[in-house]
């Protein structure tokens, strides 16, 4: 792994379709050195740090300490990883299991897993699962520009947008699923006010989200994720949009811890709440909720910012993720439309679509 | 100002019926040298300091710095700071003015102010005004052992318990209010487990919640604050006690930030949701919640937590407290009982009983 300390944005930034990158570089991206080269996201917004992950050990550990993260980057990272360990002479069985449970809850890294395992199988040369991590880099960002739009469709109106921890550029190979709809939005001259909880205990919405909106010129204020309630109650936001790490089949959604209490607050204030996520976030086995694995992550992400800090062994619950009831959600916002209630029913049609 | 750094607890702390002290001072006393004495809650748990205020002015920027902090004991310190202003040559108006403004949500500091200010201009000394602070004191503990039995009664059988900020030895005068309950419980035997939520932004469960009760040895787990509507859905807590700042007429409870959270999670989970709190706490004169003022407070407290912290000029919305509306409460536990919905008739007939 090499790391690349970079404090003035590069100016070599790929232009993507509908993307408004004034000076955010590409989260994600596979390298002619054949390596993983991505944006640690742990650094940000203090530094832009690039990495280049060059074995299955660095990959795994990049993603298990969120370096990499978002639904959508880990599932390519995912494959990249799987192939780098292949070229590594690993069993492909074995460093397919290792990959996938770098993080249990979004089903992207599984389906990226997975793929690329079969590519393998099927071609027999870990060069095919690197097809697999590009492909699952460019359809994200095809994905995110039709999420974009039809987000764009969909909250047309909606000025004042709340959004929980980050789901843009730093999360996709794209411009993002919920704040892509932003970036939409924004690029179509719309006069939007973007509201961004901290999202602790990493604090993805305050550093991440906060710092994409004002590298790109929207305007954006932060509060800490308990305001949220009292923001929606207040009547300032006309709309909340949140990702997904994985939707069951009858739309319960697991995304971010927080977003629970986002979805409760919305529908008491009686403002539309989305999960915007490309198709390939549901998990048709995952029957509902209950069915969806949740992360526990180690006390020492809540315990361990400041000088001021409880006792290092104080007992803490560290769920990185929470389950949305599908009761809560005004719709699900995906590359092929918005789903709506019953959303059995329209998460199978969206799916079949695709086989 | 004078301070007293102790890492080491003291030993020669003042028992106070029904208090579990083991380790936790008493954080405002006035002192036999007239001065207000207080624990410094910015510092804990790391330092446990002891400030000697002895200036309006001290006990001004202790008040708004949240050095001092907890309705109750800032009601106190409200009278104690008239009368250090007035001892100082101040005029008594401009005095009380001054430090009821520190901070406007408590009504318990106008309550305190105001109350120094009658004493002073019926007796004509500023002694009159340190008398009405120590009384507020002896008050405020005499009620905290109330509330707890109260509380211990009608939270029978209830042994996991889910609480926010801190409301403990640290917020008054005794044992605290809604975490009093926990320490009377406790006392009585009960097996409990309290969970603690982080507090965002200044960490107040966090810091000084898992402090208090680790301190005691009564079992602790902290978790961060959007995690709560996770966990109430889980199963795993029996009943919420939260504090209050103020209580409008018709049972609208202004607490820290972040309880109209735990309230719509609590009530969507099916679990019993209390506001614990003296009658003092209660200010008819505010007919609703939207009559509540809500104290809006620094960008810094927010973003300034650590190395990789965003721009500072980032635009933050901070209020300090939010309101839970009363038809999300299942009670509110006083020093005269419980009341009950509905909550105007039960508030004003508590308050009758006071006069």
């Amino acid at each position: 792994m090499t790391t690349d300390p970079d404090e003035s944005l590069p100016g070599g930034v790929t232009p993507t379709p509908g993307r408004r990158t004034a000076g955010v570089p590409r989260s994600i991206e596979w390298t002619p050195r054949e390596t993983l080269r991505v944006i640690d996201q742990r650094a940000l917004p203090a530094q832009v740090i690039r990495r280049e992950l060059s074995s299955v050990e660095e990959v795994i550990d990049a993603i298990s300490t969120l370096a990499v993260r978002g639904a959508n980057s880990i599932g390519a990272a995912g494959a990249f990883g799987f192939a780098l360990g292949v070229r590594g002479g690993g069993d492909a069985e074995e460093v397919a299991s290792a990959v996938a449970g770098a993080r249990p809850t979004a089903v992207a890294l599984r389906h990226g897993v997975d793929d690329a395992l079969a590519a393998y199988r099927r071609g027999g040369s870990w060069r095919d699962s690197v097809g697999v991590g590009v492909s699952l880099l460019a359809t994200d960002e095809n994905d995110c520009a039709r999420i974009g739009e039809f987000g764009r469709i969909e909250t047309r109106g909606a000025r004042r947008i709340l959004t929980h921890c980050n789901t843009g550029i730093l999360a996709t190979a794209g411009i993002g699923t919920a704040l892509g709809i932003v970036y939409t939005k924004a690029a179509a001259g719309e006069d939007i006010q973007v509201y961004s909880t901290e999202s602790r205990p990493l604090r993805q919405g305050l550093r991440l989200t906060v710092w994409e909106l004002q590298q790109a010129g929207i305007p954006v204020t932060a509060l800490v994720d308990s305001a949220a309630a009292a923001l929606l109650h207040s009547g300032q936001i006309d709309v909340v949009l949140v990702g997904a790490d994985r939707i069951a089949a009858n739309g319960d959604t697991a995304n971010k811890v927080g977003t629970f209490s986002l979805a409760l607050a919305a529908r008491d204030a009686g403002v539309p709440f989305y999960v915007v996520a490309p198709v390939s976030a549901v998990d048709p086995a995952a029957l509902d909720g209950d069915a969806i694995p949740i992360e526990l992550r180690g006390a020492e992400e809540v315990l361990a910012i400041g000088p001021d800090s409880p006792r290092p062994d104080t007992d803490v619950w560290n769920p990185s993720f929470d389950v949305t009831p599908a009761r809560l959600l005004t719709g699900i916002i995906t590359e092929r439309g918005v789903v709506r209630a019953p959303f059995r029913t329209g998460l199978a049609q969206v799916l079949g679509n695709a086989e």
